[in-house]
This record gives C-alpha cells, structure tokens and sequence, in this order.
C-alpha cells in the first residue's frame, strides 16, 4: 500500500474541528469539548469573551465587534471575541479557518437544550450556523447548570457522536442536537424535539428611585407524552439526540394556506 | 336578528390583537402595522424601546428588564421595553394582555425576512414565541430597509392576510413568515423558505489606540433555483407567505441517525 493512502493520513490531513460555546471561553464545559476534540483532530476554538446564554441567533450589526488571541493552556489555537456565538462562527469562517472544518461542535452547554430550548440556546445557534455555512455540526449540552458539574461520565460517549458523525453522510441541511442526562449514561436515543414551552413569570421589583424592574422566570411546561422525545430519553437516562434543521418552513401546511384562496 | 347574535359582536369582543417588533416602537413600520390593526380589533403594543433587528430568539436572563407605558399618539395601549422582541412577547403574555390574544402580528419589518433571514430575525422571533405561547401569529415584512420607506401599497393585502388568518384554523406550531415586495404588488404565493445564506465578510478596522475591530457586513447567496420559494415569488413582484414552524426536528433523518447504530 502506498504511504500517501488516505489510510494513513498525515498529521495536517487530520479532521479540523471548529469550537464555540455560549457560556464563554472560560467556562468548564468548553474545556473539556476542548480536550476530547484533541484525541480526534486539530482544533480551533472561536468563543465569546463573556456568558452568552439564551442569545439565540442573536448577529451584532450595529456596533463593531473586538476579537483577539486567547491562551487557554490546553495547546490550540484561540480566540475571544465580544459577540454573540453566531458572531463567533461567522469570525472563524471570514478571518480564522484555514479551510472548511470537517466539524463543528458547540458546548458542553451547562444546562439542557432539550425540546424547545433549542431555539433560545446560543450553543445551538453556533451549530446551527456552522451547519448553514456546509459544516457537520454537533451542539453538546449537559443537563446540569452548575458551574462544577461532572463532565467525565459523557466523555467517552461525546468523542464516539463525534467521530461517527466524521465518519458517516450527514446531508446539508441537517446538524446535531445532544442532550446528555447528568449522573448515569444507559445509552443513546435518536429522537424527536419534544412539544414543550416555558410559561413565564416575571418578579417585579422596585428600584431605590422607585421604579419598577422585571427579571425573567418561569417554568417548563412538557405537553409531549410521547416516548420518542428528548425529553423522554433525557428523563430515562438516556443521552437524547435530534436531528435538526434551519428549513422552518412548515411544509405539510403550504397546502393548507394555499386553501385560504388568498391570490384572488 | 337578535340584537346579541354574533354577527354583531359588541366592541368587548372584538379580536384581541397583540402587536411587537424589532425596529423599536418608534418605527414607522409599527405605525402603520398599528393603524391596520385599529381597523380589526382592540389593540395592544409591547415594543423595544430602540431597535433591535438581528436579535433572533435572544432572551434576557441575565439582567432585568425595564418596561414602561408610553403614548403613541395612535389611541392605543402601548408599552416600551429594555429587552430584546420575544422579551416584549413574553412580559406581555404574564403582566399586561387580559386574556389569550386572537392573533399577534410583528413588524412591519424595515427590510426583508424571506429565507434564512427568518432565523436572525427579531420580527420573526416575536411571532414565533407568541406561537410557541398558542397565538396565531404574522410576521410582516417589507423588502424596503429605508426608514422613510413606502408602507401604502401594502397595507390593503395586510389587512386582508390578517383577516383570513383570523378566519381560518391554523394548528398548533405554525405561524406566517409574510413579506411583502417593494413597489407594485402582483399577488401572493403560499411558498416554502429558500435555501440561501450569507456569505460573511468582516470589515477591519484598527480604533485610535491601536486596536483591531470588525464590522459584519456580508453578501446574501441564493444557492435555489426553484420557482416555489419566498425569494422567487419576491423577484417577481408577489408578497410571499411562508408557513413556518418551531420544531426544528428534521423527522426524515430520524432513520439516518439510527442507521449509525450509536446505541450498540
């Protein structure tokens, strides 16, 4: 066999991986993303310089963005920027990566982006721009807020989504959406986004000048029973993972719309 | 006929109308899209205080929010936020609508949402959490980003959109993406969101002290050749009306993922 078979691929022919997060450069999570992501390829890490959480698809277009040249001791490339996870990606396409990255992976989120987090989530927005631009794209998210949750136990199971989605076709179009359960791992669920939606409460206070402020709570309300779901395997123990789109268009219903007969 | 039929509902029922945008309340768009609305229903607006297009899905959770009542000289009850446009959505769902609204309609948006646009989207954003709450809910956009652009030849075929879409069912997830083309109106198609993206291209620029920062600015790619698309119908002079979703589930690659075998 010759030495230049793909087989036995030189170093800078391993896969390149872009990183990003919401939760910033600094948080734990992106660290150990960091550190598995080095057993598989070359990494470049692109991230917010502060938490960016439920940015959404937040871009920033009307104030200039500072990017700059982090060392974050783990022996890669990175950079901080003051944008938005979007931002972060958009950076890397423009000035960083010296190609297309073969994978994008966004995370370890702190906290779940299960059913309809997912579109408030700026981890997943990372993935899902990455995914926009031609990337593979995997977001991570563990089920535990904690600035000190225990990563270890998704590890093994993080490096394995990770390279067999290297090693198999995912058409444009389509990313990834991992939700790993905190404590014990039983296995993996290929699943749909669960029906579920926050129901809002909001605590008003006063200010010391008298005026009134409002800070967001609120509470998950699950209308889903099916057993098919994230949300279901997340509760079951099992790691959830959704095939997920950008294409919102609701296609089942043109037909339906089309009925209103609003052209005459 | 009785005087109490239906058909002569007293002005307490008529539809209740929830109004929000992107481009901040001050917008000549959610003048216009007030003025509309006047003619339907009882109307209530929760708008950003200054603009905020390209805030997607973001929420505000790691600051308060300020809201404050405001006179728009539009005889309506109108109230001003800090936050982002699902933000407004969701303080107006817990502290100000009396009762679950009869359809929310965002914008009217200075500039185009077709295609991948909708996921950047403050306007679309409003609209798809108040969908998310069980409103039905419009996104309306026109093609035109001027701040004196002409609203006039659209606001007839709003109204009627509005209408039927007080008139007709619309399940449960599904709200519209409707935007509307600059100068003459044709008609309208019911389409599906285009495949298109952005191509990025930062500006550099170096700040007096030295320092590097980016402006985004980028050129919209139309990589879809198809005549059924919201782009298509917008080139040739028809308002485009997209059905458009919150699950962000893609079914059809459940079994692609599950062909991986990741749970052996």
């Amino acid at each position: 066999m010759p030495t230049e078979s793909p087989t036995f691929a030189p170093m800078s022919q391993r896969p390149l991986i872009l990183i990003s997060n919401d939760d910033g450069i600094t948080s734990p999570g992106i660290g150990h993303l960091i550190d598995c992501m080095k057993e598989i390829g070359e990494v470049i890490v692109v991230a917010p310089d502060k938490p960016q959480s439920a940015m959404g698809h937040a871009i920033t277009i009307n104030e200039p963005i500072r990017m700059t040249k982090v060392d974050l001791h783990h022996g890669v490339e990175a950079w901080q920027t003051s944008g938005t996870p979007v931002d972060c990606v958009k950076l890397a396409i423009d000035k960083l990566l010296p190609r297309k990255p073969d994978l994008m992976v966004s995370g370890i989120n702190h906290g779940s982006n299960s059913s309809i987090n997912v579109i408030y989530s700026g981890t997943m927005s990372a993935a899902v721009e990455a995914s926009i631009d031609g990337m593979k794209a995997i977001g991570f998210s563990l089920c535990d807020y904690s600035w000190e949750a225990d990563f270890q136990p998704a590890m093994s199971w993080i490096k394995k989504i990770a390279l067999a989605t290297l090693n198999n076709e995912l058409p444009y179009g389509t990313l990834l959406n991992v939700n790993i359960p905190k404590g014990d791992i039983k296995g993996i669920k290929i699943c749909r986004q669960a029906v579920a939606r926050w129901k809002e409460e909001f605590e008003e206070r006063v200010d010391p000048f008298g005026r009134n402020y409002y800070w967001m709570t609120g509470k998950f309300v699950n209308m889903d029973h099916g057993t098919d779901t994230d949300v279901w395997a997340l509760e079951n123990n099992f790691i959830s993972i959704v095939p997920t789109m950008f294409d919102l268009t609701d296609h089942g219903r043109i037909g339906t719309v089309n009925n209103w007969n609003l052209h005459e």
